[in-house]
């Protein structure tokens, strides 16, 4: 399949050309090869679709993408495409219209599909009940197999990936639940009662959409219950939602410690780039100029011994390297619940341990390389306490910093470029030159 | 739950106190304190635990910590735990044991389980054969829904997660795939191949698990068929194992990109962190040297303008911030299918334009930064041009490095800290140090 062809086609408005290369293509293939056109096109492409794969299509393409898509098209059209998508899905791209659109597409929807994505749309979007559909199957607790069988059959076309029926008492509050297979192996007179799990697993609304996913991994299921502060069922998670998390989570993670927005993607135009990455390096120019502060205020050391500018950005850039492994398993840590408040003295000491033995065995290792260089073996004393000065420094502030963001709730991942590199790079001039300074006053230089 | 009473019951050789701490968590909860225990008092929680419990204790520990459980109980013990386990966790389990134990284990688990094994032995494990199970449930095509019924009922002790039934010829060939709900709406007496998706979702067995993934993703399926070049069915594989796939193949990216290996975790030691971090920080000290080298040519530059030595720390940092940047947005893409090498020329291009134009922007905003510090009009010119130099510099690497590494097979993730921000380093001082070599020799500084 080649973009080129494609881009002909639209070119010269040829819409069967356009429809024969789409159809036989998955809505997520459709979406790489929208993400791949330049934003007319992207509408021309988007407007032949039909209502349908229109939907699977807009869910699949990057944010901006999808903002730019709805707005392109009409509230009649858009309300089509909606129509087709789960509650939570629907609720997702409505919670991202201006108001007065939103109101339109959920009248548009029909009164009971509307109601029901309007109760989803109070939920915050990374919370349980942000992610969660109310499509699902519930029967009461004193149905019979035969009863569930029916009540899965009725909703079979509303509903998607069944995988389990949910049991609740009378009040709606959720009692148990019973997976597919156990129906099928049960006589169809016995009480529903009789084969569920009394003890389904099941989180809140208001759960974090991380400690979601981590529901899943810890019990191994597909479909999870989401229930009111009071016990009654509200919905359900499925797991291709939560695999969407996952993914998502992480590689937010990854973003964050690169000084990136989040909603980059690889194929964006490069004045997007631009202006998605300028704020950052802004910042992190700042934090450069704090460090080179530093290294102005030994100007006089340095003129005197001009070989400590050679040295002194190794200092700073293996402190930097030592400070992005501490931070990567910490940040790890924190994301995956490995690492919790009560292990942090422990964690700290470590990483600390850790600068000390590797600042010593790097250090070390400078020193014979800064032989061959041909140095002082004073220089070489510098490097080596330096070195461990600032690898100390690197294992303390890449657990101290990403900890303390985490008490204050906020994200642990946004420290490493930033704050952590501030320190290393402060910490490497600060001591190589400081030492230098002093050996120098002492005429050991 | 407090781990210092489990400790307390350890050295107490309090079986009960242990007991009754252990038996009402979670195996994954059991897992995470053992995590938290020194060497000893792992193996003392870990022979306490019935071989069930045990068995799925083993597979959520660390690897490092299951090769140590595994070699502290006897075979007959290591038999029955094993025992317990689905066929492709086994496999995992008996890959890593010495070849006479392996062969000791496999005869112990019996001729059934055992050749089962065997068989998924042979797959490399980050394949779709060595991720699969050889549990699951099939028919032939000419069975009733009431047989398959009665073959669901018969598998469903020994196949957990059973969500649908597959469907072959004969020959054992796979033509159709039945999800569960599908025979609960059906009559007992229709063929199951009127009811069969008989395009099934299938992946060969060689299939790398990244591309597993991928798949899960795009057809939204929670069980998927593995099939040998003939088309005949191996087994197959369910989304848990995927999503652990999902989460360990990004970490491990990220763990690349920092320098680390993949296997560390927050809690190590502090003796095994620097064991597994010294050799990558040694790689990184040697590339350090090279970027002191490009600094050690010019050192009569220096001598002569000393302030060239605060503000060529700021070059080479914000090369390296931008190629941070690329390099993760770079990686993410392919790591997601987002990125082919097709796009490669075009991705490049924006890259190094970006560079271009962060470097104008961060390279104007440091000459007014460095007049403040209140440096000559020269050096302003200078840190502008290498700004724009480093920051293109840092495009370019970003992309193309692991791009290469792709295109040759290996790991894009590796590339980042150690040969990008080399790029950038000896970049930074060579495009800044050269210029004012150049601006000293016509005297413009």
């Amino acid at each position: 399949m080649d973009i080129q062809a494609l881009k002909t086609y639209i070119k010269d408005n040829d819409e069967k050309g356009i429809n024969d290369f789409l159809s036989p293509l998955h809505p997520s293939d459709i979406a790489k090869f929208i993400g791949e056109l330049e934003d007319d096109e992207q509408i021309v492409v988007f407007k032949s679709l039909p209502p349908d794969i229109a939907s699977e299509v807009l869910l699949e393409v990057a944010e901006h993408t999808r903002e730019m898509l709805v707005s392109s098209i009409s509230n009649a059209e858009l309300i089509e495409v909606v129509d087709e998508m789960a509650t939570d899905d629907a609720a997702d791209v409505i919670a991202e219209l201006p108001a007065d659109e939103a109101e339109t597409v959920l009248e548009g929807i029909g009164w009971e599909g509307g109601a029901e994505v309007i109760k989803l749309l109070k939920y915050p979007e990374d919370t349980a009940g942000g992610i969660m559909q109310t499509e699902l199957v519930s029967v009461l607790e004193d149905a019979t197999i035969q009863e569930t069988i029916e009540q899965v059959q009725e909703k079979s076309e509303e509903v998607s990936n069944i995988h389990n029926v949910f049991v609740t008492d009378s009040d709606g509050r959720l009692t148990g639940v019973v997976p597919l297979e156990k129906l099928i192996l049960t006589k169809p007179h016995l009480s529903v009662r009789d084969i569920m799990d009394p003890q389904p697993v099941k989180v809140t609304a208001d759960t974090d959409q991380e400690d979601v996913a981590k529901v899943f991994k810890k019990y191994d299921i597909v479909a999870l219950a989401v229930v009111d502060t009071k016990g009654k069922l509200l919905g359900r998670i499925t797991i291709d939602d939560v695999m969407d998390v996952v993914e998502e989570e992480i590689f937010e993670d990854f973003y964050k410690m690169a000084s990136l927005n989040t909603d980059e993607r690889v194929l964006d135009s490069a004045s997007r780039s631009f202006r998605l990455r300028a704020p950052w390096l802004l910042l992190n120019l700042a934090t450069a100029f704090l460090a080179a502060s530093v290294v102005k205020v030994f100007e006089n050391t340095i003129q005197t011994v001009v070989t400590l500018a050679v040295f002194m950005p190794v200092v700073a850039g293996m402190g930097g390297n030592a400070a992005t492994q501490t931070i990567t398993v910490v940040v790890r840590g924190i994301a995956l619940g490995e690492l919790e408040f009560r292990h942090a003295k422990r964690v700290l000491l470590n990483q600390v341990m850790v600068g000390f033995a590797n600042g010593v065995l790097t250090g070390a290792a400078a020193v014979i390389v800064a032989h061959i260089f041909g140095i002082s073996y004073a220089i070489g004393i510098l490097l080596f306490l330096a070195m461990i000065a600032n690898l100390m420094i690197a294992g303390f502030s890449g657990t101290v910093i990403p900890i303390i963001l985490k008490w204050f709730k906020a994200d642990p991942a946004l420290s490493a470029a930033v704050f952590v590199t501030t320190c290393t790079d402060v910490g490497g001039f600060l001591s190589f030159l400081g030492l230098a300074t002093i050996f120098l006053k002492y005429g050991y230089l």
